[in-house]
C-alpha cells in the first residue's frame, strides 16, 4: 500500500511496487496481471481496512444516533491517519472522473455504497427519534461528505494543522441542527 | 483553455495545445516557454475569469449579505458551468497537492487569496450586523468550501443531475444559522 498512498493510484506502477516489495516485475505481474487490476486491488484493500476501522465498529453501536456519531468519528479519524500520504479514495476519485473504465466503475461504486450506509444511518436516527422525522438523508450525506472533502483539502493542498477540528466542529453543528426537538 | 479543462492540468500538453490551435509545437513552446509556464498561463485565465465572472459582479453589492450571498450564487454558478468539463482549479488541487513546485505555489496562493475574499464578506457581514457578532469565519468558509468541492464530486464523479441545487441548499442553511437574531 506504500506506493498507492504516497503517488496516489495514478503513480501506481507494477515497477513502483516490485521495487518497494523487493520483488521482481513479473512477480508483480505474474500476481496482479495488470497494472489496472493491481489498482483495483489497492483500491479493494483500502474498502477492507475501511470498513474495518470505520464500519464494522460503529454498528456495534445501538442504532440510532449513537451509531451515526460513531460512523463519523471513526471517519474523520480514518481520514486524518491519512492524511500526510493523502487518501486514495478522494484523491483518485478527483483524478479518476472522467476517465471510463473498471477503475472509475469501482470508485463510484465504493462512493455510492458507502453513502448509502451513512444514509441508512440517518434514517435509523429519524426511526429512533433522535433526528427530526423529516430530515433529509441525501442532503446530509452531501454535507457530511463535502466536510471530508474539505478537511482532504486543507490539510493536503493548505497544510493546515486544523482540518481535522473544523471538519469535527461543521459535523457537530450538521447533526445538531437536524435533531429532533426533546 | 479546451485541452486543458478536458484533460486536467495534469493532461494539458504543448502538443495536445498545439493541436487543437492548429498550432506548431514549436510555436506553442516559443509562446510559453514550457509545459510549467503554460500550466501557468492557464491558472492565471482560470482566475481572470474568476475574478470576472464571481467577484467583480459581487462587490458591485452593498457590503453586508447582499455581497456574501453575490459572491456565493456567483460562485455556484460558475462552477455549475464548468461542470460538463470539471474544473481544473478542484482537480488541480488534489493531483498538485504532494507535487512541490511553482504550480502547487500557485495554487495554494489562489485558494488561500480566495478564502481571504470570502472571509472578508463574512467579516462586513457581521460588521452590518447581518451576521451573528461572533461567527467564525473561518470555520464558515471551511464548511463552504465543502459544499463546492462536494458539487463537483457529485456531479463528476456520480453525475448527479441535482448536486448545485444540494450545494445552494447547504449554503443557505449555512448562511441561515449564522443569521443575526432579528
Amino acid at each position: 500500500m506504500l506506493a498507492a498512498s504516497r503517488d496516489g493510484l495514478e503513480g501506481l506502477t507494477i515497477g513502483t511496487l516490485a521495487e518497494q516489495m523487493r520483488m521482481s516485475k513479473s512477480g508483480v505481474f505474474a500476481h496482479f496481471g495488470s497494472r489496472e487490476e493491481l489498482q483495483l486491488a489497492v483500491l479493494k484493500e483500502y474498502v477492507n481496512r475501511f470498513v474495518a476501522e470505520v464500519l464494522r465498529p460503529a454498528v456495534r453501536k445501538p442504532r440510532g444516533l449513537p451509531r451515526l456519531k460513531a460512523i463519523l468519528q471513526r471517519w474523520v479519524a480514518f481520514l486524518a491517519r491519512e492524511m500526510t500520504r493523502g487518501c486514495i479514495m478522494i484523491a483518485g476519485a478527483f483524478e479518476y472522473d472522467d476517465v471510463p473504465g473498471p477503475l472509475r466503475d469501482e470508485m463510484v461504486k465504493i462512493i455510492t455504497g458507502w453513502k448509502g450506509e451513512v444514509t441508512k444511518a440517518i434514517r435509523y436516527s429519524a426511526a429512533e427519534g433522535h433526528l427530526r422525522p423529516g430530515v433529509d438523508a441525501h442532503q446530509l450525506v452531501f454535507e457530511i461528505y463535502g466536510l471530508m472533502l474539505a478537511m482532504h483539502q486543507d490539510a493536503r493542498l493548505l497544510r493546515s494543522a486544523d482540518s481535522a477540528k473544523r471538519a469535527r466542529a461543521g459535523l457537530r453543528r450538521l447533526i445538531d441542527a437536524a435533531r429532533a426537538i426533546e
